[in-house]
Parts: C-alpha cells; structure tokens; sequence
C-alpha cells in the first residue's frame, strides 16, 4: 500500500495517444504511476475531465494535491490550448504562464483545476517557427548543464540547446519518426519490406548514408527502395536500413548550419528506451557521444514546474 | 478516318496507372492515340494480354506494324522484368537489350511479340543504386544535347544529365511527389490544410525556405506545420507552401555536390503540364532557366529506340 499522505503532487504527462498520472511526494519522488491509452487523440467530445478522473479521480477527491499537466493536452486539440512560450524559456517564465482549466465535479468529487504546462516556440534564421509540447517539461526535469544538448526521438524528433539556468535557449524539430511510419505504411518502399528481426549491419549503413547524403535528403530515401531491387540489403533488413537513412539525416542536418556545437560531443538522450539506443547507435556512427536522462526526467520536470509556480503545498 | 496503312509502330507507354498506346508512321509522326487507365495495378492476375488487346486489338490483328513498350510493364511487378542498363547508357545498347514477351492470340487474333524497353540504372557515390523506367525513353525522345539536364517531375522526380551522343549519363531520383502525397494524405501536415485553390506566392516562400534549408530537410519540412500554427500561412495556403517546400528541397538537392553545374543552366522538363509549370516557377526562383520539351517526347523515344532496335520495316 502507497502512504499517500505524502503526496504533494499529482503530474500528469497527457500526450496524443497516452494519459500517464502520477502521485509525488514533496521531494518530487514517485509515490505511484497509472497510465491509460486516454490520449487527447482517444477522448470524444472533449470529455477530457472523465477521462482524467477514470484515471486518478480517487487522488483528486482524497488529496489536495494540486494537479499539474503537460504535452499535446494544451494544444488547440486539446482540453484548452496553452500559450507557446518564446525561447530562450526559464522554467520561471513558464511556470508564470499556467492555463488554469475548471475539472468539473463528479458525484461526490468537488470541482478541481488542473494546471496546463504552456508549449515553447522558437524562430529560426529566415523567420520559420518551431515548436514542442511537452518534450519541455521532460529537458527541465533531466537536470541539464548550459551548452548542454538534449535529443528527444520520437514521430516528431527533438533537439534542444540548454543556456544559462538550465532555460531552453533553442530548439529544432526533424519529422523523423512520423516520415518513417508514412514511408512504410503508406509508401512504395514498404512493399519491399519484411518486418520483425532486427539487422544492426543495415541500420548503421544507413546512418552512413544518411549522414553523408542528408543534404539531398528526399533523394537518398530512394535507397531504400534501390537496395531492394538490387539486392544490395535483404527485405528484412530494409526497415533498419530507412530507420538509419532517416535518423543519419536528422543528425547531420542538426548539426548543418553550426558546426562544431560548442557541448555537444555529449548528447542527452530523453525518451523510449528502444528509440534512445537506436539513437545511441546512430550517434556513435556519427562520432557523438550520448548519455541516457534520469529516468524520471518527465515526473521530475512537473514537480519542478510546480514548484517554481508555488503550487506545492 | 486515320490512315492506317502508314503505320509502322505500335508505340505503348505503360505505367503503374495508365497505358497510352500510339500509331506510328514511318518517320515517328503519331496518327492515332489512345489511352486507358490500365497500368500495371489496374492489371489483376497477370492479364496484360488481355488489357494490351482491349486497348490496341484492332491494330494488333490488322496491322503488321512491331510492338514497342516502355515504361512499369518492365518491372518485377510488371509483364516481364527487363534488364536495367548501366549509365552512361546510349540508345543504342538499350535498343540491344530489348525483352521480348509473347501476347498469346485471341480467337482470329494471332500471337504477336512484344518488345519490353529496359529502364537505367546509377550508382552514386558511396554506392548507393539509382534507377528509372521509362524516363529514358523520354530523354531520348527529347532532342538533347551533350551537357543538358533533363528533369521529369513526378512521384519519383528524375534528374538526368546528357553526355555524348545523347546518352544518358548519370541521374539522380527525388520522392518528392510521393512524399507530398504521403504528408498531405497520411501525415500531420493535412490536418491544417485546406485543399482547392492556388496559392502562388506561398508556393514561392516555400520553394524559397527549401532552397535555403535543403541541408535539414527532414526538419524545414515540419515548417508546413508551424506555419499553419502561427498564422503565417493560411490554411489554404499550406498545400503549396509544402508544394514548394519539397520542390525546393529538391533543386537545391540536385546541386549540392557538383556545383555549378555545367550546361544547367538551362534545363529541360519532361511530363505533365500542370506539373512542368511548378517545376518552372521554382526554378526560376532559384535562378534557374527551364525549357519545355518537344511534346511528343514519349512516342518519339520509342520510335527511336525501335529504329536502333531495327525493328521498323
């Protein structure tokens, strides 16, 4: 049995397909984790405070613990959208700029409100915007040093520079993740395909590849279809063979406009345990250095946000 | 009524979606046309006989004219695979390599042979494969001279490079159609976009930011997205915007390991109109010159390849 009287906070981490709610204690510790597949993707006519009560709705009417949540949740699609804070972001500058939204009451559960992490913004050279939600949360959570660099992986891959105290001084998104489940669901070059084993030799040709020919990237994908037809990579190892296309184009297009980064020989990596070794992997072929996030990089960062919006109690 | 008794070729351009198959006469003027959506997919269980026939029956029995095809039918998911000849690779030793496929007769029809164009092949550097079919035939069929660039815009884009005597040097595959298709339909990017109308001067500023960050294409792509976020491009601004991304990404793609490019400055675009003209507007925002190709490219390839095949009589 949890001892819940120790719960100073309920964090919750509301992305597109999953809802992952947890109870920490005033250290920020992990007292207890629940998730669901409640994504904002999977609620119906915005019954977002349903969901959140069919998931920790005995949390919110025993303890008073603020109830704190970051990611897709904030987004137009989500319960109510969150502003875009611009970089370079403090965890200061973001935790004054909550969206508070009203989670109705249920029965005999009174009303609560559920703090909404805003997103971040930033602007590169020639005015094109990026942004992130969520994946904020997690850098601030995972302790990160100034000129530090963390890479999320994901359908949407992240890199972020940390500057001066630890804020989010810039950052660059790579559609890495979502163009290779397009790729192979939908396109011509899955259909060569054999999925299931994995096959380390391909993968990391293709990081060589696609490090080398990321400048003419929509050009060296087609490989993966040419290495097929010429047998040069057997079917079952054409996904690894993309995957590492894919992934060697986003490492050498991150580091395009600024080489050499000053501290970026160490990579934080932040994220799915598989993604973050295939990303390892790649970044050793690439001659960078990667170390893993504390584990509890998400908890961790929406305890910290918490605290800095003086919600703990 | 045509005059069919000048005919001396059958000429069939037989793709993944439709076949056009031509008369003839004996210096390569077209006298009859026609077409029907029976590409490769369209044919169920191996019936290309039979489609060939419904389409071009009535000149198969009456007229003794040779069968000449290029283009998908020559694929492992065509009637027959043909050969891929290496580049540089002339008319003539494609005209040497031609496939022959017997089409059984049908009641009073009888059999006849079908001649089956091989597609190229390239290697690049590093060795990673290139291939077309098809497209060859086209070049040829375009007049070019040694040193002119060849661009044929499509689902897989080509870029061919003309050596001596109207060879096919080197070429280089974009999957930027496929890529639009698969984003738009599939992807994230759709979700904000608003189909119909042309948006000029948002495919400009695509083509524009593409050119620019060709090196992180895989990132410049999610500005697509951003855009539609922030309001910087309307709604139905964003097809073109991405249009124009990808095309962008292309040109600068097919420059960027041999600039500046002998004799392309002038380069000439091959296929569809609607297409040719996109291609055109951003090729002139890279400061690029684009001159269209003799309209019947296609027919005049293949009456080309057969006369240095010796099959006209």
């Amino acid at each position: 049995m949890n001892d819940n009287t120790k719960a100073r906070l309920i964090a919750i981490d509301w992305g597109t397909s999953n809802l992952r709610a947890s109870l920490l204690d005033g250290e920020g510790a992990v007292i207890e984790t629940r998730s669901a597949p409640g994504g904002i993707m999977a609620v119906q006519e915005g019954r977002f405070a349903q969901q959140l009560r069919a998931v920790a709705g005995d949390w919110m009417q025993t303890l008073d613990a603020p109830l704190v949540a970051s990611g897709m949740i904030g987004s137009r699609q989500g319960w109510k959208e969150a502003a875009y804070v611009p970089c370079p972001a403090s965890i200061g500058q973001v935790a004054a700029q909550l969206t508070q939204v009203e989670v109705a009451g249920d029965g005999e559960a009174g009303p609560r409100t559920l703090h909404i992490v805003p997103g971040l913004r930033a602007q590169h050279e020639g005015g094109r915007h990026d942004v992130m939600r969520g994946e904020e949360t997690q850098i601030w959570g995972a302790d990160l040093a100034p000129g530090a660099c963390a890479l999320l992986p994901g359908t949407h891959s992240k890199w972020a520079w940390v500057g001066e105290g630890g804020s989010v001084k810039r950052f660059q998104t790579f559609m890495t993740g979502e163009l290779y489940g397009l790729l192979t669901k939908h396109g011509i070059l899955g259909r060569l395909m054999k999925f299931g084993e994995s096959h380390p030799q391909h993968f990391v040709a293709g990081v060589k590849e696609g490090l080398a020919g990321h400048a003419l990237a929509t050009h060296v994908i087609f490989a993966a279809r040419t290495a097929g037809l010429m047998g040069t990579v057997p079917p079952e190892g054409l996904p690894d063979y993309l995957s590492g296309l894919l992934i060697g184009i986003e490492i050498a297009g991150a580091f395009a406009h600024r080489q050499p980064m000053p501290g970026s020989s160490e990579i934080t990596l932040i994220g799915d345990d598989d993604l973050c070794d295939r990303y390892a992997a790649a970044l050793e072929v690439a001659g960078l250095g990667a170390r893993r996030a504390r584990e509890d990089a998400t908890t961790r960062g929406l305890w910290l946000v918490a605290q800095a919006a003086r919600l703990l109690t």
